[in-house]
């Protein structure tokens, strides 16, 4: 063999070694399901939730061990919804129908003390009622709107962290959702779902914008108490 | 060159060919993005969707064209849930909080006419409202179960669809929530989302089985008419 026949089959050799070892990854990407998860994030949470302490999600640096009488160090549906809210970093766009939770609202109010770009829309029927936690964003800063026609729900129940990670499902901001409901909610990074909701974000934030329209905010005390509503929502 | 070393050569090349065939389809997939989707089905809807007419997705063979009023051949939020349910070939497992739209009431009455597993689960007060869909599926033969807990509401709202389609999100079954809200629906077969909505069925399913429990299903006179619930649902 010449050199240059040696030359040619080394160098065929080396390119189907190159693109074999690319195709035999690819392989065993496509065969990888059950060894674990691929792609963008996509995490399933199941609700009710047992009651955990999650002290230690609000402040990660702490030293000391925190001494309530909660369970400890254990992961659960809550514990996880509430470690994604907190790793927003830049951002948090809310859509809720109702909101009371008062470690949820607790988070929303620590993201905003860090500096982020909070923004709340809700329901506004429901931000009225008692125990809802939209009066304490209000007053901490934080910029909410509602649904500003008088005849239809804002029923969404989704969040955007960081505009990049989606939380949605069945899931109310409330304590009996949480701890009694049976509830799901999705988390996802997979752009192809979480576009079309900050679209739909944008979308209701102007069309909400109270500066584009007449009629007046509905008195808080008008609309105060336990909201009951049709049977249909 | 000799023959062995000829067939050498063209055995390496037709392998690089075939190698680099392949990895160039790989690298088309992964640059993909902004031409189209790629991967399992996932689709967003967002309501309140308009009224249209839908006479076609029930009856696709259907040669004469309907007279109704509606507006006719328009794709709509509600026309596209109805497609994907009306797409199941084998089983449908519904697990729905409030179940009133009659429209969604006749596609899971004509699926189950034409002879697919039909499992409705859903909640113990709101089954009995005014309007409720669940009495007319349970007289046809459908197999439905509520939650038995008298404290707990069944809050979910979604759907599989031959156990591989997922149908989920705020959208309650009502007439309302496709009308009048505002609403979202996540419809995919990304098998990370479906199977551990397959598995919180099939819990929940087993879990609310009469037949496992003492205490006797309500009487639907003692919970018919309107059920007014607490705020924090």
């Amino acid at each position: 063999m010449s050199l240059g026949q040696l030359l040619k089959m080394l160098g065929l050799g080396a390119v189907a070694l190159t693109l074999g070892v690319e195709w035999v990854n690819w392989l065993a990407r496509r065969l990888r399901p059950w060894r674990g998860p691929q792609g963008p994030l996509k995490e399933v949470l199941f609700f009710p939730s047992p009651i955990t302490c999650t002290e230690h999600l609000y402040s990660p640096d702490r030293t000391s061990p925190c001494l309530c009488p909660l369970p400890h160090g254990i992961d659960t549906s809550f514990s996880r919804l509430l470690e994604h809210l907190l790793s927003a970093c830049v951002s948090l766009e809310l859509c809720v129908f109702s909101f009371s939770h008062l470690e949820l609202s607790r988070a929303v109010l620590l993201l905003h003390g860090r500096g982020l770009a909070v923004r709340v829309l809700t329901d506004r029927d429901y931000m009225s009622i008692t125990g809802s936690q939209i009066g304490a964003l209000r007053r901490a800063g934080i910029c909410v709107r509602h649904e500003l026609s008088k005849v239809v729900h804002m029923h969404h129940k989704f969040a955007l962290v960081d505009g990049r990670k989606l939380i949605t499902g069945s899931l109310n901001w409330t304590a009996t959702a949480v701890q009694s409901n049976k509830e799901n909610v999705i988390v996802t990074e997979e752009p192809e779902l979480v576009q079309p909701y900050r679209d739909e974000f944008s979308r209701l934030w102007e069309a909400n914008d109270p500066a584009n329209h007449n009629h007046h905010l509905p008195s808080s005390t008008a609309t105060k108490g336990l909201v009951t509503h049709g049977n249909d929502v």
